[in-house]
């Protein structure tokens, strides 16, 4: 990492501003736009598999009085709002299970804030299929890039940079529908890194599916403000006290913009097939594993030993938890789920789940090493038999991570998993709806199959 | 400044939130309370002087289509809002002039956060004028102390402090009104925490004013948000991934909570004689001094030469300007109008005045040196006119500076000035209300009072 190219870079927030801009769907490889419906399939059916959890009905509880003109929909509720709260409540329902997209490169959930945020945009207000896609590769590739650029020592020094990241993408994407003069994006930009916040201390409480969703409103607010010329400084990413200088103690700002246009960061998202922190995923599928093999009777098990990476260690190390949001950050639970239940969908992140006594008791005997030469995908795991015996395994790569990507049939289930809320045929509709994004004259109809019936 | 008191200071937050829950006017010091009276009084003529600001019009005009039910005033327009744009308003209008208090100790601006929510929430609850004092007191403390428990290292590493910290004042502030439980103001607290964010990047931009307009409207969220059991981390300003350990590189915790109740900090508010900010009017009030002792005739000015602190320097070192609110943070522009005018009010930091030619032409022949043994408050100035002349002057302590504080008449005579947008009866009617406060049974009367007839 480098801080040294400043002369070169200081104007990496134009450059930036420009190449959103001036974008054509039509100069971005067919294998790119492909990926970013995968992406919005999964982004669509996480939101309807969140829409209902207890944050959501907290949040229209409290806001919904207060909110404007209903012209937006919410994805996976009857209620309408405005489209401000519809970017909050959509983060928030997209990413409460953490069970949304990530990129390894840099553990963003790019497709939360941005895909909020236009699908709030885009039920109020006439969007085509094709020009939502657009906005959306265009916020999804802002964000990572700016994650790379300042990963890992944003993300090290506890900004949760789904939300802090975030916001540049859902402001690049709205002022890409907004269409905005480049000067105007470079203040949208500006009012976005102002806007970027998001502790990781929020971990394991209902405040960290709020970071998504509050950044796909301050970046939709950031792109309305620049819209109508409110000023703003004009280096955000670059400048000595702007967002790369202040919150970030390295970075490279080159990734912002090399190759731009060419090289497409969709290429490297992965998708999840366990609703819970992504770093837990090769546990609860080696336990899985192990399970299956030796046919493990979990009642018989005297102790779970893990080796990790140290960034596992560091991430998720609380055993002694009592909900189900807690058990999405622990590799305890995440082994003892594995070893007793054989499988991690929603159901086993709940408070019931991680309150029943055998899961418990079996989370209690795990004990978890962090290891430098474990990889972040990878790890090992030893079950102790009461009676003695022991079985080992050692995972490289988790499912779901990019040597092993989910199908799109596997992504399909997973969307019908989550998509309770709607009738099992207008849960397959919305999903063609998805998969025909390009085709589509205007993205309401689609917005409107989220919905369920009143 | 020191990180080793962790294990005595892992309850700041839950201690902060006891404290302003269970605090009592009448516990509080006559003096402190009149301060708060003054502060106030101030904060509102700051409100009215900003309110016809162009970007208080671009406001309005991106976010009014998307307001909730008009149940709340704007300081000085007779359009109404919801409270939370309420909230961006007053925020934008109390500091877009850089008009209001500061806290010398640590460079934030208090008052437009805190009060900027409050008047939100009061034009549209009922609440009395006690209430409304104390839940002020309550933010600005909060916001003081967190200040002076980070300063400088967060202000040094580039945020908006006001911003930043100013979201913990208005979160308290709401929270208080709206009588949350220890647990729920933990929880608003926390959502506060995350919420946290402000650039100085975006100094000489309208974004600037944005940040107290943003952080009242975030705390006034992160309220309501609590109200409902909304969950947050519970130790948003203490945790290993909180508020002080990813916003500050060194910190004092104790600060927060040492003699809380016992001091207030309200008694080192300072108010502002000139529109700009605080560090150059040290130059402002000695070039104001040099040029009525000596008569000098701007137009035979061959050079000025500025020792300022190197804080100074750092801040306001942009010469070749071209917009009023650049001219608030020129250590040049300061001491040109000061020369050339005699005065620094509104007037002297509009874009027509930092374009004159007599003001660029002295501008352009001043010097600025940072000099660590010139004090924040002081300056040392040195004119040499084109005939050889020089004059001297060293300042310690600027008008408006703890030291020469301004006078209850004083602060009516700036209240007076900014408060073009009602008649001078309404604004005295206005002024007296503000001064008795404690004794009004609801705000929305006074809140009634800052608004112009439609």
């Amino acid at each position: 990492l480098r801080r040294d190219k400043e002369t070169t870079l200081n104007a990496v927030t134009s450059r930036l501003a420009e190449y959103v801009l001036t974008a054509r769907l039509e100069d971005i490889p067919q294998d790119v736009r492909k990926e970013a419906r995968r992406a919005l399939v999964n982004y669509v059916g996480c939101a309807l598999g969140g829409s209902r959890h207890e944050a959501m009905d907290i949040t229209l509880a409290a806001l919904g009085p207060l909110a404007g003109p209903a012209t937006a929909a919410i994805l996976g509720r009857a209620e309408r709002t405005d489209p401000m709260l519809a970017c909050l409540l959509n983060g928030i329902s997209s990413h409460v299970h953490d069970y949304d997209d990530t990129t390894p490169r840099n553990y963003i959930h790019p497709s939360s804030p941005v895909a909020s945020a236009l699908f709030a945009y885009a039920s109020g207000n006439r969007v085509s299929g094709a020009e939502l896609e657009l906005a959306f590769i265009m916020g999804f590739e802002a964000v990572s890039r700016i994650g790379n650029a300042t990963y890992p020592a944003h993300y090290d020094a506890g900004w949760h940079s789904t939300g802090s990241i975030g916001v540049f993408g859902s402001a690049i994407a709205i002022g890409r529908l907004l269409g905005l003069s480049q000067r105007q994006m470079v203040w949208a930009i500006g009012l976005a890194a102002t806007q970027s916040c998001g502790l990781r201390e929020m971990f394991g409480s209902m405040a960290k599916s709020f970071h998504p969703g509050r950044s796909a409103q301050s970046g939709y607010l950031a792109a309305l403000l620049a819209q109508k010329n409110f000023t703003a400084g004009e280096k955000a990413l670059e400048g000595p006290r702007g967002f790369a200088a202040v919150q970030s103690s390295e970075y490279d700002l080159a990734r912002i913009t090399d190759r731009l246009g060419d090289d497409f960061e969709l290429r490297v998202n992965a998708y999840k097939p366990f609703p819970c922190g992504i770093v837990v995923h090769p546990t609860i599928d080696a336990c899985i594993q192990l399970r299956e093999r030796h046919r493990i009777d979990p009642q018989a098990i005297a102790a779970v030993r893990l080796r990790v990476a140290p960034l596992v260690k560091d991430l998720c190390d609380k055993r002694d938890i009592s909900t189900g949001l807690e058990g999405k950050f622990s590799a305890y639970h995440a082994a003892a789920i594995g070893l007793v239940k054989g499988k991690a969908g929603l159901g086993e992140f709940t408070d019931e789940t991680v309150n029943e006594p055998l899961v418990r008791q079996v989370r209690m005997r795990v004990e978890s090493t962090g290891d430098p030469a474990v990889s972040e995908d990878g790890v090992q795991v030893e079950v102790e038999l009461a009676d003695g015996g022991r079985f080992r395994i050692e995972l490289e790569h988790s499912l779901g991570n990019l040597k092993r990507p989910l199908s799109d049939a596997q992504l399909e289930a997973k969307f019908l998993d989550q998509s309770g809320v709607l009738s099992p045929a207008q849960a397959r509709e919305l999903i063609a709806a998805c998969w025909r994004l390009e085709e589509l004259d205007d993205v309401a109809g689609l917005a409107a199959l989220a919905v369920p019936a009143a």
